[in-house]
């Protein structure tokens, strides 16, 4: 097999979250196979799209009978990275921080907050649950002791630069910026930005061309940019 | 001019709005004219793309020129639709809920969070600054009072459906979901999905494809999705 993850973009990524959540639900109800057409449905897309999201990762169906329910279930945990648990480093103990640290879908999912830091000292020693917030300086020391390598940016733009760089001097090859400002980082190191405001202003874009709406935000990915 | 939105992806609205962003600064600089390069450069992306997302939305440069940042500036606004400001309607007084309600970002655009509802009888009565928190029984009454066209999801995935289908009915137009479930509405609502955990599982997966991680995720989408 050649290296799978050549040709993989972001939204594919997203939909094989999406098919595994659907798998879940399958094997709860007991369905021991599934077809491309039944994914489909039950994710809003179409068969084809689901046969060729899976093709990326070898030969999973058999014409005629299906997908085997737990084997894919099983096999998209193994792409995922999500069989087995990831230390989370958390910068940023605001309100942001605070939401996501209580967060429940990412512990269902194995990613765990083992440690908080933040700059304000008003904050630094006050207690989280197990989690006693750190100060941001001590970042290398807790990536170290965790042997993380994923970590959550949730500060105010103007911190966000230099934080995410001592992040990557301490070994954090994963970062979801919650940040106002994209990240220059090197290329050993994912970055995948959620900018709130942005997520708004493709709602107000859709509105302001509601004509052709459906088709101008992310649920249109797809199709949107093929005329 | 063709119907603009037509061929518009959601990531070239996000990139739209990073333009955006950019020329703010520009203009706080003072600097009247911007070439496609300095542009790109500042965003992380290249001058071929820059051009080719303007592109959608008439003619703004001249060769050899660059464009007009402020000229520039107030078109993306308009585009984008944030020129002026939205009415939001919160349903769901958690943590992501205050989080999202204090979110400066939000207010800073124009998007202003002019009621919160929730289904908890312990919440409703309760106030948010100048905002009282009330029973989502009301959602009709409260879109029909401030003439809303978006809202922003922030409960539980048992729920999401039905409040999402009593959003649309109520005349809504534009959803944020933070709701972990894809919601299944008709062509005129515009969802977008904040899925954190399938944010943070698209990081694992960059990570257990390490080899070729960079391209694999948000960043990657343009690359990526072309072998």
């Amino acid at each position: 097999m050649t290296s799978p993850t050549r040709r993989v973009s972001g939204s594919t990524v997203r939909r094989l979250s999406l098919y595994l959540r659907v798998l879940e639900t399958l094997t709860q109800e007991g369905a021991g196979t599934v077809s491309s057409g039944v994914l489909a449905e039950r994710m809003g897309t179409t068969a084809a799209q689901v046969r060729k999201d899976l093709s990326h990762f070898g030969s999973f169906g058999k014409r005629g009978l299906g997908y085997a329910t737990e084997p894919l279930r099983q096999r998209l945990e193994e792409i995922l990275g999500v069989d087995r648990s990831w230390p989370v480093i958390l910068v940023g103990a605001g309100r942001i921080g605070s939401a996501l640290f209580e967060h429940a879908p990412f512990r269902d999912r194995g990613f765990n907050i083992v440690a908080v830091l933040d700059r304000d000292a008003a904050k630094v020693g006050k207690r989280w649950g197990e989690v006693e917030i750190q100060d941001v300086k001590t970042l290398p020391q807790v990536v170290a002791r965790h042997d993380a390598r994923v970590a959550i940016l949730a500060i105010p733009r103007s911190d966000a630069q230099a934080v995410a760089e001592a992040m990557e001097a301490a070994g954090i090859r994963g970062i979801l910026n919650f940040a106002p400002v994209p990240l220059r980082l090197g290329p050993a190191v994912q970055v995948n930005e959620v900018n709130l405001a942005l997520e708004m202003e493709a709602l107000s874009f859709a509105l302001r061309n509601q004509k052709t709406g459906s088709d101008a935000g992310t649920s249109g990915e797809e199709r949107g940019s093929r005329p």
